[in-house]
Order: structure tokens, then C-alpha cells, then sequence
């Protein structure tokens, strides 16, 4: 059983820690982006340094308050947000907030866990390196959360989620030990792979207070072009052509559907629109090639040839930089457009590469018989990952959809359980989607889980109630 | 406490499984390649699928009896031998060695843990696809030990280990529950990544039955050069050349030392060796490049790059497939005729790339007032991964050496302990470097290794003395 972080025990942090570590809890840290957890109060501290981090986690443990880690606070599954039960000791890593060090020679970089995503993008830069994870929300999210949640983003398809980028991590424990990992190495096969176990673990068995980042080359040369394709099953055509031809030089292909562009036009009618009229289809190539290669060159011989199959029929590449960075802001403002349309229900959802042309048409079709529902339908298609999202008809709001929330979100996850996907590609379970990971999760993996969970945090106070059931 | 898998326990076996399960337990399950741990005995199973390897194991955790999964039996720490204690059951994967399914539209292969990884490669190259995974052993060693060691080998720097290459798993659990994991999916965050943690667990906390395995298009036109390098520094200088030009086209980047050279003149006269005098240091890049550029003519502008940065003075770049390969065998045969020199002491290793001129200075000139003795250092440069073996003077034996084995273990590994690099690269744990783990391991982490072995595997029946003392 857990106990409050009551006025006793901050006075017990404030004893063991330096003034300043506990803060005012202020609203920002009781919300998450879409409304649907609100925060039951607790305290809130910011140490300085993993000593610090592991000095209140020891605390916490003994006094049996529970701990919620709190990186960004973007995540969209209500990971950072406890709403019962005992107020918890909401555990901020926005002072560990530094770049460390970077060798661009060995491609690492090493950052505190609350450094922001977007200053270690520029610290690679500034060493003429890339860090690719990339996210709408890098301004303002930070690496351990990136890397507690698994993040994933527009470079999976060539860079891999964070796990993939992550070369080691330091973090601290339940019991206030320390796991010190940080180390530079390509290859380290010196026991379980407890690195990986932390990543995608949502702070439910430890906190991430540093990380040891890959880094890549620049690459020579950058380009995009936006395609119109025929189909989903088309877009997936495209795609193996594209890496046929230039392997891992295909760095982002995303799915950008009629509907999306509908939202745009509607919910931003300044955003300037690549073709008169939206088609129903169409892709966002993005490529980063070595020297010697040109990607206008290479879009316009891709686009050649998928013309010739038939796939492609239409498409733009862009001339510059400028262009290309519009391709992507279109991209990457769908999100946005959703928000401001109101989604029924939201899915982050993954499927075999093979399997995505049947499930679009199949759960198309059983969205119209549950009712007049519209479907955006985009995202990385080059990982098989869809957000799979319900809005309602023109002229009508998502409160009068609430009946249909369920039911949609069921119909959506059963096909994609049928299909043998995933019902969270790239969020995370959260607390949104714990009786999704029970419904859908195998047996055997949901009882390793809890055994680790019981093993590694014996009185459950790590984020209680986030990926399991406290 | 175990018991031993004796002849009652076999007549149980015997009742519950089908004919031909148990099998005569012949000499070729008790060697390992390098001759340092003989088997105790015990009894051979070979299951034909995975239901009948969830009854082994269920029927070994109730009887107390310990299994040593067996693959390939090509690890070179010993982690498929078990010396002493109760003789064990041995798992044989051998007749579940079938590719199931290639999905290369989705870059994906099913496979029995039991296949072999040259037959892998074969079902892949048979849909124009690749498998990235190479080794030295890839006739004869099966993919679930690959996987269960998480296995490096030669393409690391562009593709990952083992773990990248794996998309899921299938694995039986001590208690005999079958962990459900052969997602073909790029992304998916619905609870902790046990895959990862299978993985590289050495058998220690479960047997892999199926694999479920990432694959990657053929690039466009392959290439290979050697060529002679200033020093270590200078090669990695190369490599960042490298990859700044053609970013992940650097397929494979090795280090061959002229000790290498002289010891496969020595032993094997009839190689051809590509230059007339044995350079001290050289490396082999290959490369595999998209459509539109010519590996021949990357690599002489590299080649001229890096002679114009004084790096490198001499090479030859591969004019066909055929003379490609052969500096590949030049490469692979380097084992081998250490092999026939006879090591005193040899050290799969990683350090951080930065470190490794240094620590080949210092460790070769420490080593030197240890004895007389001759070194040889190669291997993956590009992913910092040396094979650093210590061998005797001409004329002299290994066995002059026994004395000194210890000590010259001991100063190459904590060198590499003070460069904070891995006492155990690709080669995993087994038994051989138990002592390693628990001397250089960070105490954290072991501490978190026992618990969970303890929550998975309570009765310790998975492997046991494997990755962790029994």
C-alpha cells in the first residue's frame, strides 16, 4: 500500500535535500496535451543531479509515496499523470537538463535526462552530427522521457526508435541504488540487457537521469517530394522501390491521406496546399543520400518509375530546403488540425507492412456501419505505423460521438489485434491503454512483466498504475 | 538445489514425448571450439516444435533438472557446456531449423530457432533480400544461439547485432509457459521489451524457439578495398571520412594488424597475401552502395582523400566479386590461424572508438614487460570491437605460458575496464567470463541480473551457471 506525499514527508525531502529541490506543483504539471488525466496533487521536486534523484527515490521507497517522473510532459497515453490514489511525489528532471558531452569522432553524445530534445539536435549540429529522433514535440520534450516512452517519430524507418539510438543509459532504481551505464560502446554483450528494459518501461521500474546517444553523419545531401499515389498498397510499392534503390538513404516515408489535407484546409486555410485539389492519397519521401548522388535527381527517377508501374500520379519535389521544410511542416501539422477538429478516438497503431491496404479498407468500412464518421488516417507508413483517427461528420462535435468512443476504439483495436499489430506503435501504454495491453497482450508476456515489475520494485512505487495495473 | 537428468527422469521424458525425443548424447555435445569446458554428461533432447519444448522444460522445472539450450554449439565462452554439478538435460534446437515464412515486401523472416544462419541468408537472398547477420561460423551455428548470445560479426557498424536484426521472439519460459512474440512490426510499445531481454540472456532465462527477423534490400553494387593505414588513429580518421561520405554505404570496416599477416603466412603459405610486404596496419572496407554510385569509385576517392590527409600510403581496391571475397577470406581466416599459433590468452573487447589508439599503445607495451609476446589485435574497428589475443614467441608454446595466461588476461581487461569499454564485445558471458562479469560489471546491474534470473527462472533451472553463478 502506498501513502501520500503528505506535508510530513516534504518536510523529510526538505530535510535531506538542498532549498529549491521542492517546488510549488503548478497546474502544468497536473495536465497532459489531450485532457483526459488531470493530476491529483502530490509534491514536486527538481534535484540537481542523479545523487540528488537517487537521495528522493530512497526516501520515496521507505516511505512508500509514490514517484511519478516527469520529463517534457508531452506524452499522449497519461504516463506523467497520476489521478487516484495516494498523492505521489511528482519527480521533475528539468534541472538535469545538460548536453554533457559529444565526440563526434565516436558519434556519442551524452546528455542528462532532462536535456530538451530540440538542444540536442543542435549540440550534434554544432559537431556537424545528427541525432535523428525527431518529433512534433521537440521543442519542449526531454530525452528520458523520449527513452522512458520508447519514442518514435519520422526517422524510424532508417534510424530506428529511440531504444535504437540509445547506447546506454544511467538510472535510478526503486531502492535508490544507481545503475550506471553510460557507456560509449557499439557492442557491450556483458549480461542482461537491462538498457533496453528501462527504454519503453515508462518509468515504472526505474528513472533515467542520463543517456549515451548514437549519433549519425550528416547526410551529403538532403531532398523530398510529396507523391500522389493510387492507393495505400501503391504507397507500400512505392516504397520498397525506393529502398530498392537507395537503401537506407529513404529517411522518411510518410502516408498523408485526402482527409488530413480536408482538416488542414478547414483548421488553417494560410497553410499553403501542394495540389489544387487534395488527392485521396499521397506520400512525403524524404531522403538523405551520401556524395555523389543527387536526391532531385533521385526523387525524379523514383517518381519515373513509380509513374511506369502505375503507382504514382502525380507529385512535387521540392526545389530547396525552404520547400522541403514546407513539405514537412504540412506533415507535421496534421496533429494539430486533428486537435482543432476533435478527435472521437485517436489510434496509434501498428500492423505487418503487408496487412495495411486490407485493414484500411476493412475498418473503413465497419467505422461507416457504427456511424457517419470520418477517418484521418496518416502517419509513418514506412514502419507500418498508422494514426488511425475517428472525427465526426461536418458540423457535428465529439461530445455527441461519446457513446461511439468506445465501441470505435474497440473496433479499431480488435482488427489490428486480428492483424497481429499493435495497439501502441509508438506512445506507450500509459495509463490510457492499460486494459488495452490486457485485453490484447499475450499471457505469458503480461506475467514476465508483472514478475520483473514485483522483482524490480517490490513496494510498486515507481509510476503506479502506468504500463501495469498498481 | 538441481538434480541430476538421470534415467528415471529419462523414462519420464520418454513417456511424455514422442519417439526419437531423446536421443544418444554423442562427444559433439560436450566440445566447444575452443577445448576449455567438457561436458558432464546428461541426457539429449531434440523437440519438434515448441509445444513439445514447452513440455521439456515444463517437465525439467518440476523435476528440478537443468537445461542447457543447444544451437549450433559454435559459442566461444563455453555457454552451451556445463562442467560440473548435476548432469543437465541438453535442449537441441537441431530439428526446428526451418525458415517458416519470407515476407520480402516487408522485410521480414520467420524462422525456427534451429536454422542455421547460412540457410537463412539462402531464404532471403532467394527473395532478393538480405540477412544481414555474418559470421565466421554462419555454416554451422543456428540463429537461436545468435540470438541467445546476440551475435556481432562483420556488419555491425551499418546493420546492428543480433538484437537490431530481431523483430520478436518466441521463447519458452522455465515454468514452461511459451512467451508469444513473432510480430513482424517495426514499432511497438506495449510493455517491456522482453525480446531485448531474451536476447543476450544466453539461455539463462528461457529458450528461443523463433525468431522473428528483420531483413534489408541487397544494395544497389558492392565494393571492397584494403588499405594500408598510418596507425589505429589514422584508420579511424578513415572511418569518419568514410561515413561522412557515404554514411551508412560503410558496410564493414576492419582492422587486420601485420601480426595477423605474418601468422597466416606462417600457418597457411598457400594464401595470397595482397601485399608484397605485410603492412603493420591495414583495413578492409566494403561498402554497399545505392543506385547511381560506383563502389570502385568511392573507394579510390577515399582512398585519395585519405592519402591526401596522410592516413593512408597504399592499397588495392577489389576489381570483381571474386577478388572481393577473397579479402574477406583473407579477413575470416585470421581466427583460424590463431588457432594453429595457439593463443595464450585471447579478449573479445569493445572500447570507446576514441580510446583505441591508446590502448593499443599501452596495453601492447605493458604486455611486453609481462613476457615475450606477440600480439594480435583485429577486428571490428568500426564498432570498437578488437579481438586482442596474446600469443607465444616463435618457437615457443602456449603451454610456456600457462602462468602467465592469468596476468595477461587481468592487464587487458582492466585496461579496458579503465577506458570504460567491455570485457566481453560479441562473445557474451557463458561460463568462461562469469568471474569478468561479477570483477568489472557494475554492481547495480548485477544486482538487477539476479533478480530478475530469480523472478523468471526460480528454480534455476534455465542454463544454469551461465551468465550467472548458479
Amino acid at each position: 500500500m502506498l501513502t501520500a506525499a503528505d506535508s510530513a514527508f516534504a518536510a523529510r525531502l526538505d530535510a535531506a535535500l538542498p532549498e529549491g529541490t521542492l517546488r510549488p506543483l503548478t497546474a502544468a504539471y497536473q495536465e497532459e496535451p489531450r485532457g483526459r488525466f488531470h493530476g491529483n496533487g502530490g509534491l514536486l521536486a527538481a534535484p540537481r543531479d542523479t545523487e540528488e534523484v537517487a537521495r528522493v527515490v530512497a526516501l520515496c521507497n521507505d516511505a512508500r509515496v509514490g514517484i511519478v517522473p516527469w520529463g517534457g510532459g508531452t506524452g499522449l497515453v497519461g504516463g506523467q499523470i497520476l489521478s487516484d490514489g495516494p498523492a505521489p511525489l511528482i519527480l521533475s528532471l528539468e534541472r538535469m537538463n545538460k548536453v554533457e558531452a559529444v565526440y563526434p569522432e565516436e558519434n556519442v553524445l551524452i546528455a542528462q535526462a532532462g536535456a530538451v530534445l530540440e538542444d540536442i539536435h543542435a549540440a550534434a549540429r554544432a559537431r556537424d552530427r545528427l541525432f535523428p529522433l525527431t518529433l512534433a514535440s521537440q521543442g519542449s520534450c526531454r530525452i528520458g522521457g523520449n527513452l522512458a516512452t520508447n519514442a518514435g517519430g519520422v526517422n524510424v524507418l532508417r534510424y530506428g526508435n529511440a531504444r535504437e539510438l540509445c547506447l546506454g543509459v544511467e538510472a535510478v532504481l526503486a531502492d535508490g541504488s544507481v545503475l550506471r551505464g553510460l557507456k560509449r560502446l557499439r557492442k557491450d554483450n556483458t549480461g542482461y540487457d537491462l538498457k533496453d528494459l528501462l527504454i519503453g518501461s515508462e518509468g515504472s521500474l526505474g528513472v533515467i537521469t542520463a543517456a549515451s546517444l548514437k549519433l549519425s553523419p550528416i547526410p551529403a545531401a538532403e531532398g523530398a517530394a510529396l507523391m500522389v499515389v493510387e492507393s495505400p498498397a501503391a504507397a507500400l510499392t512505392l516504397l520498397a522501390m525506393a529502398r530498392a534503390r537507395l537503401g537506407e538513404g529513404v529517411s522518411g516515408f510518410e502516408l498523408i491521406a485526402r482527409q488530413g489535407l480536408d482538416f488542414l484546409a478547414e483548421t488553417m486555410p494560410e497553410l499553403r496546399q501542394p495540389f489544387a485539389t487534395p488527392p485521396d492519397w499521397m506520400v512525403l519521401v524524404d531522403l538523405g543520400l551520401p556524395r555523389g548522388l543527387d536526391p532531385q535527381a533521385a526523387l525524379e527517377e523514383l517518381f519515373a518509375a513509380g509513374a511506369e508501374a502505375g503507382l504514382v500520379h502525380d507529385g512535387v519535389i521540392a526545389q530547396n530546403e525552404a520547400q522541403r521544410a514546407e513539405f514537412w511542416t504540412l506533415r507535421e501539422t496534421i496533429p494539430e488540425a486533428n486537435r482543432k477538429i476533435g478527435a472521437i478516438s485517436s489510434h496509434d497503431i501498428s500492423l505487418p507492412l503487408g496487412a495495411i491496404p486490407d485493414f484500411i479498407a476493412e475498418a473503413g468500412a465497419a467505422l461507416a456501419r457504427l456511424g457517419e464518421i470520418r477517418i484521418n488516417c496518416f502517419g509513418h507508413l514506412g514502419d507500418g505505423n498508422l494514426h488511425y483517427n475517428a472525427f465526426p461528420a461536418p458540423g457535428r462535435d465529439r461530445a455527441d460521438y461519446e457513446a461511439l468512443r468506445e465501441p470505435v476504439k474497440r473496433l479499431v483495436h480488435d482488427l489490428v489485434d486480428r492483424y497481429d499489430g499493435s495497439v501502441s506503435a509508438e506512445h506507450g501504454i500509459g495509463r490510457l491503454k492499460v486494459p488495452d495491453l490486457e485485453r490484447y497482450g499475450d499471457p505469458a508476456k503480461l506475467a514476465v512483466m508483472r514478475a520483473i515489475k514485483a522483482a524490480l520494485d517490490p513496494n510498486g512505487i515507481m509510476n503506479p498504475g502506468a504500463v501495469l495495473r498498481a
